[in-house]
């Protein structure tokens, strides 16, 4: 079971909660026990998985990563957004979860997030579910 | 199948081994072709791969993210452990390796390590074994 | 379904295309829709998803990397080749596409790459095709 799902983001460096989306495509596929793999089809931005409480967390994670990683640092590349390319290389494209009984498997504080790097844009993510 | 598994952490920052968990699983769940996906259900903790003979390696991959990523930096995060969730979204929250003929399917110098980056604490990981 | 590929990397720090190999392997597979999991059994290499147009975008990566986590630290590592180790961890040593009608589901910017950390060496890296 494959599915396709559009976010419109609205910063240029953003975590976007996409829990909801996920688990209302494991509910529809009806898929009570196996894996969800989450990917992302682009080069400037990620998925990876944080706190759901306190928002402050994310505001942490996108400075603290607009730090370690600076926009511009004599990149080459001449479109300008190679930060974004280092990022999403450094969280990841994808993210696997566990569903058991129809849910994915995720800690108390653990929500799912589209880490946006060089937006705002109309992104999209794929899922596959596969039962086992 | 669907697996829980506890560690208890020692230090703040450390790479603790749990490789002998997940052979003992696989083993448990009788697949010899497949998948075993292990996920982290935290937000301040990761898994990781890396080396299995000098223990140097551990502490210079700790050493180095504790500098690249500071434990304080002006965080809003008012728990104080921001860095934490930082480089547990940088390492990831999950490992899949491929199962065959009843083994991991691991390098020779790797071995599979909870990431703890706020202990330490009682923690745990959650393994999902898939046949194919 | 199985597969082990070698790979000959050219510097000390790269990223080498290794899409081809991958869409053979699962044309190999004959499977039409799942998953394609790849594995590096290295603890100096990992793999990775970037830009497949501007090769420039590689050098921005690689040379920011470099720079993050530098060569030299006062790592304990008697090898000298820590940075190498954090690097892997950082990127990951796995990553997983989706299968749909018999491709994988890439962006139109994306390529797969096998990210040298410690080269150049002869390498390898593993894949398992799930139906599904």
């Amino acid at each position: 079971m494959f599915y396709e799902h559009q976010v419109q983001t609205n910063k240029r460096v953003e975590l976007y909660n996409i829990t909801t989306q996920v688990k209302s495509t494991i509910k529809d596929s009806g898929v009570k026990e196996g894996i969800c793999h989450i990917f992302v089809p682009h080069t400037t931005a990620a998925v990876t998985i944080n706190e759901n409480a306190d928002p402050a967390v994310k505001g942490d994670i996108t400075n603290e990563m607009n730090k370690v990683i600076p926009f511009s640092d004599n990149y080459q590349h001449a479109e300008g957004n190679s930060a974004a390319h280092i990022k999403a290389s450094l969280f990841g494209f994808s993210e696997t979860v566990i569903i058991k009984n129809g849910n994915p498997v995720l800690g108390t504080w653990q929500d799912i997030y589209f880490a946006e790097f060089d937006g705002p844009r109309r992104r999209r993510f794929v899922v596959k579910v596969i039962e086992g």
